[in-house]
């Protein structure tokens, strides 16, 4: 980090703050972003808090045409004394920092990210939510400027933090949704940027998503792109199979995102003394133990959903429910754990939440 | 189309054209840009051609975050005449709304397109540059603009067409060029979006060009991503084998870009009663026919370079020369034929070049 100066300019004209009981998601945005400025000659620079508004941006730059361009999310939440809290930040840091390794994007210095972070947090406070299960989104990207028509790493960046105060992601709510295994399309390959959160990923599955959606399903499980046998993961979710006494997940094989939910699912089950399985599980190894009737709860895990389970899997004809079409005693603890940390309701034993200080120092750091 | 109107708004300030003899690639923009906006209330409505400006796009537009994109790549030439031709403008067009489907973005009227293209083409005539080998570069691109952080197809979008005087793609000339078979990245996979000019297949084969580019070489061989030993394309290029008296290129198969020039150098050959076949071809197969003496040219084919011979080939520890590093003679009359119809320097038997009408309606069509 070349130059840690972080500048505050307060926009002049305040929005107004949506009910909060109304919220959809990633809709508003609040009144002010971070934005920083990467150059070769000067390294990431020009850190400051501004205004929200559109962000100027040359037709040729990269960004547009080779999408060179990666992202996060995590979110700001209210505890009961009214102070905000964010869930392992840090996580979602060193996430941004890989996606950018494999994007050819310069990294960025951790420490000083968390803080201009913190910093925007504590600007926009009055934008966190109050009303249950809201909170406010963390959007960090980064995008590639350079004019330049050429293949190749672009000489110039810009990031921005965006914030959204936010509702339920699905509009189901915490009710088990219906997902359809996906066949003809595929997200991500070993060898591919699948492990990245950039934005190819996400393009080439709204195909599958619009054909899912059109018949009822609301999102699509993928397989792996070179067998299509080994269950990868959910549109914006790791997925989990509690199968008997076992609980199994995917294992991180490079082409699913490392879900920093399902970092504190594992984690929170172990602690429980539940066994959790990270392997390879194939889509007719699942339909198997469906069959023998040991499949007893389905879940997907993420930031924006937290737990969201699923009471049907549709795999070609064959259809599978789980739980009845209810959502099951594990991911309801499940919910209610992860959640009740999250909003600081309940004990935090492993030291998931970072405090967003209530006084800062609004000029220096570093 | 539900709006046919192109309007022109001029610049106030013209630009200095650089010199036709120290073009680069991509990094001089001209005078104007043809943009054209779509919601989904009006569909694809208020076309115009504009100054050339940085565009204002609201940092939660969706083309930063899930890279929902597509773009082309044509160019125009001058005849010795002085008149702009463009090289198959209706297959880019085309092109262009087979990714706009893949990418689930609405699709465009072929014909009012071409008409604008040619407008812009017509009002931009003076930069097209005159030395050997310069063209006008045309990159077409749609973004997504909507400010909606959720993973669905965006509900506005803008086209944007820039263009650029270019010299020659790759430093070397029509020398040929070094490259690597990539054995650890993958650019693309049945089932994904290989086939689409979108940015996130550029994105993914940034790394592989990094790592590849500091080994000395200038570009990467893809393998398809499923079994690794199918030959797909050169970074942005096709790829054509002489294997005896016979032609080879691998068949589209959904994976690799359906190259225009790919297609004008398959016609061009077979008019030449050259035997030329679209198949699967392994890397090993390819290997084999090298150690029996019998690949006697190897070369890419793109809008950027045209014809772009390979002298050597790598894979892994296997080095292959072909043609003594030369360019062979079934590579510089390929270049030298479709360039000289490019330029309108020769007869063009199958209709490829259409002409920028020199007396233009400037205000309404259709
Ligand atoms: C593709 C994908 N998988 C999984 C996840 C879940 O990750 P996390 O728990 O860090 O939100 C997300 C969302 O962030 C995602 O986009
Ligand atoms: C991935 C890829 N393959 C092949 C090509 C060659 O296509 P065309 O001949 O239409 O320029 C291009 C460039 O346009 C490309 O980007």
């Amino acid at each position: 980090m070349e130059n840690r100066t972080l500048r505050v300019f307060k926009t002049m004209s305040y929005r107004e703050k949506p009910n909060s009981e109304e919220l959809a998601f990633g809709r508003t945005f609040t009144d002010h972003m971070f934005v920083m400025d990467y150059s070769d000659a000067e390294g990431w620079h020009d850190a400051k808090i501004v205004p929200y508004e559109p962000l100027k941006i040359d037709p040729a730059a990269m960004v547009f045409h080779y999408g060179q361009s990666v992202f996060e999310g995590l979110k700001a939440y209210l505890n009961p004394q009214g102070e905000p809290l964010l869930f392992r930040p840090r996580k979602n840091i060193a996430r941004l920092n890989r996606s950018n390794e494999r994007l050819c994007i310069p990294t960025l210095d951790e420490d000083f990210l968390l803080h201009a972070l913190k910093q925007l947090i504590y600007i926009e406070k009055e934008w966190i939510p109050k009303a249950d299960g809201t909170s406010l989104y963390i959007r960090p990207m980064i995008i590639s400027t350079e004019p330049f028509l050429g293949v190749a790493p672009s000489k110039e960046y810009k990031l921005v933090i965006i914030l959204s105060p936010v509702g339920a992601y699905y509009k189901e709510g915490i009710n088990p949704i219906k997902i359809a295994v996906e066949n003809d399309f595929v997200r991500a390959v070993r060898g591919g940027t699948g492990e990245a959160k950039t934005g190819g990923n996400y393009a080439s599955s709204l195909k599958a998503q619009e054909v899912a959606g059109k018949e009822g399903y609301s999102q699509v499980l993928w397989l792996d792109g070179v067998e299509k046998r080994y269950i990868e993961e959910v549109g914006s979710m790791n997925v989990f199979f509690k199968i008997g006494d076992e609980v199994v997940t995917p294992e991180l094989n490079g082409s699913i995102l490392s879900g920093i939910t399902r970092s504190s699912v594992i984690q929170l089950l172990k602690h429980w003394g539940i066994s959790v399985r990270e392997s390879k599980i194939t889509i007719d190894e699942l339909y198997q133990e469906y069959q023998k009737g040991n499949v007893e709860e389905v879940f997907g895990s993420g930031t924006a959903a937290v737990i969201s389970p699923i009471g049907q899997l549709d795999w070609n004809d064959h259809k599978m429910f789980f739980n009845n079409g209810q959502t099951g005693k594990l991911s309801k603890e499940l919910y209610e754990t992860l959640t009740g940390i999250q909003y600081g309701r309940l004990n935090d034993p492993f030291n998931w939440i970072e405090k967003v200080a209530t006084q800062q120092t609004m000029n220096k750091v570093g």
